[in-house]
């Protein structure tokens, strides 16, 4: 997602000398002049490292709704925290936007027992159940276990899964540079699992984690069912425990397990999107939106994801403010709801401010981690590429300073069909996968400089685009429609 | 010390529109052409990510030799295990290199007790000798404590601080974007701060440890006496100490402490420096260095410091013989004794070698933890930029691109005298002051991807330059004497 494919390599030579013939052509013809906004870009990546907020947010956000999936009363108490946050640091214009979101819930039971073999004892495996699964509402289910370890397999499998448990066993690709790239690859698994399982007569499926950690941590996340077949039920095991399974399996073990969920899905349920705005001092009304989601996954505190995301989108605004770096277009900082299991936080906010999209100049996300950021992928026309790189050079000192196209965020997805050039934060994408939709997305395992700095350059860009007097490029169509 | 300098940066602009301006004058002078090279290092890069053996290596170290301070049983523990490494990973001519080390050591005793005052419990804090301080063979030191939180404090203590500890409170700044330039700010405090005390009739220093990071962990590290000033005890205070120190001492309060250290020096002891070649296939005689130091502070197990940097030269060999990419030239893994407290490894080394001095065509250290690399910083010829930066270019890829004028490394900087050119791994910078010389210097806080990785940007670096016909400009005459 966020890293060159293997062939776009070749075009950093390309881009290099197309960007130095320009230079070298004709100085006075660069699109965007760093030098006058170069101490004002320091002084904000000192304020942020020296006195930044970020991370006193994030720890606010992660004790008042350490748990917040969307429909939870965690969630709800997240948006309050959110309108108060918005409130304390300054913003104008806080208020929520209604939305109505799905409502799942794990509920207490979460049970994958392996039963011993020729009378061993029963061997309880880290797993949880994927988001959106239906539970063994009557009664555990017993069953063995077949193994599929791509998609070539499963297409094998023939009649083998009937009646089988199909433990999905495709390991993120650990020869990517990108482990985003890797996540891609072996998501299916999960996203669609169950209902390859079932389309299969199997009872179920067992998903290994979306991780490159080996560990005893299992990995939620969302899945969905196919409206041709049966539900099953769907769970994510740990690393070890996919492991464990697959050596049982390789030396020809008959492996059976117990299954018990009390997941279920509940309805609809009221969420909101929460915003707040630093006010443009020239031209109020053309608006750049930054922001990042609310919800999170129950299993850690989502505090990479994203609880970064949104007190960055913050702190952005604040370092802004406290500066008294107040730019000419204004700055709508926007947590979405329910990014996770139906992205209607997302949709919600296109809906409703649809007559305003034209007014959008640009909208930036943070969503995928609180590490230290590399700079940023986006969706943007290719002839704002040079003006976008000589901004972002000036995180140079942060290291920072990366501009490529790529991806922008998918709460602000939406607004590309209105040609609104999209950004999102590149932070070093190594750890993400560690710790995403599971336990181990705590606290701790964000670093408050690494959380500044990505604050820092969101404001940097955010604040340059803000102030220039020619807007950006809008997308052009074929980006816009896709 | 990684870091540019804030006046640098205005330096990127200069020397982009420089490099740009050759390329555009005639792209075929380019002194490196990085494409018949792409496929061999996207090569070695997926091969460090899918099959590395550098995270287990590391852990070999950390159990085999744990505590590795020069003089110490683990350090000849880790020479044995550097020895067996380097042959299992096929180098040749593996061996030992004798040098002689100082040897100090902890001892069982280190306590800091904070005195109550009016009758309350004594509290004990988290405090640890530094290395070299004398111990307190006469008992326990009793003695108030007096606080300076700058060098100009310092300066104005007079006789304030007669009879008492002098507690070095300056914290590393935190406005820096560079840790390790608020490293350089701050420690002269560990490294002088007794003998300052002693100047002033003090009985002793405290000082804040170098980190960032706040938690009751004290990080110790080199310190040194001057000659002419009686030598008194010196411990490192936990940042979470020191804040408490300094808030009853801003209060008013009369504060007391109780040193007691069974520190001590214990003379000469003997070392080695582990050295294994990759043998270049047509010039051997013709040597590049790639090293990190063995020896490592005894709070922690050095996975960082300087562990990462032992296996990833290790790795970077062990990479290009895997992938059978065997250079021209001879690389050379060294593994220094003694870094820490004493350099006597990196001075053996080069005594050892001086006739080969000649032929050493670069050197190249990791000595700044374990964490995702970034690219080089290096001493070398201005003349050599473009074409390093053509050879870091194909690193863009896992985001290690960088390549700039800076330090080379502690073991490998005597060689700058002969005109070596040196170059420093340089990792993102933002964990590396939480670990190091700590107890927090883990296993667990080196991603096993994140090492890999940096090693792969050595072997990269390596292999260009082993490779390359034209040997890399020696150093010119200013900076191979300074």
């Amino acid at each position: 997602m966020n890293s060159p494919e293997p062939r776009r390599r070749t075009a950093i030579g390309i881009s290099l000398a197309l960007l130095c013939g320009s230079v070298a052509a004709s100085a006075q013809e660069l699109e965007f002049d760093p030098e006058p906004h170069r101490e004002d870009v320091a002084r904000l990546v000192q304020d942020a490292l020296s006195s930044g907020q970020a991370p006193a947010m994030l720890r606010r956000l992660c004790e008042a709704a350490p748990s917040r999936l969307a429909g939870s009363p965690g969630a709800e108490a997240a948006v309050e925290w959110a309108r108060r946050e918005m409130i304390r640091a300054g913003l104008r214009n806080v208020h929520l936007e209604a939305v109505t979101v799905p409502h799942w819930e794990r509920g207490p039971v979460e049970s994958l027992v392996l039963l011993g073999a020729d009378g061993a004892a029963p061997v309880e495996l880290a797993a949880c159940a994927l988001g959106g699964s239906v539970g063994t509402p009557n009664g555990p289910i017993e069953a063995e276990v077949v193994e599929v370890k791509d998609a070539a397999e499963l297409e094998a499998l023939g009649e083998e899964a009937r009646g089988k448990f199909v433990f999905f066993n495709q390991p993120m690709d650990a020869g990517l540079e990108d482990p985003f790239q890797a996540y891609v690859g072996a998501v299916w698994q999960r996203g669609r699992g169950a209902s390859e399982a079932a389309r299969r007569g199997g009872v179920g499926a067992l998903v290994r984690s979306m991780t490159q950690r080996l560990d005893d941590v299992p990995h939620t996340g969302a899945m969905g069912y196919s409206a041709d077949v049966e539900e099953v039920p769907a769970v994510a095991v740990s690393t070890l425990a996919a492991n464990e399974l697959s050596r049982r399996l390789a030396r020809g073990e008959r492996v059976r397990v117990r299954l018990e969920l009390s997941c279920r899905t509940l309805g609809e349920a009221p969420g909101a999107n929460v915003v707040g705005e630093l006010l443009g001092r020239e031209r109020p009304e053309e608006i750049l939106v930054v922001g990042g989601h609310l919800d999170a996954w129950d299993k850690g505190v989502g505090a990479h994801d994203d609880g970064s995301g949104c007190v960055q989108a913050l702190e952005a605004a604040r370092l802004l403010l406290a500066s008294g770096l107040r730019p000419r277009r204004t700055i709508r900082v926007v947590m979405f709801a329910n990014e996770e299991n139906g992205t209607r936080g997302a949709r919600g906010y296109h809906a409703a401010h649809a007559d305003e999209m034209e007014r959008h100049v640009m909208a930036l996300e943070s969503d995928r981690g609180g590490f230290a950021p590399r700079g940023f992928t986006g969706q943007f026309a290719p002839e704002s590429l040079p003006r976008l790189r000589a901004m972002t050079a000036l995180l140079r000192g942060i290291g920072a300073e990366r501009m490529d196209p790529g991806y922008g965020g998918v709460d602000i997805s939406p607004m590309a069909a209105d040609g609104v050039p999209l950004f999102g934060l590149r932070p070093d994408p190594q750890r993400y996968f560690d710790v995403h939709h599971s336990a181990n997305d705590t606290l701790e395992s964000v670093h408050p400089r690494e959380l500044e700095l990505g604050a820092a350059a969101m404001a940097t860009l955010l604040y340059l685009v803000a102030e220039d007097d020619r807007p950006l490029r809008r997308l052009p169509a074929p980006e816009a429609a896709r």
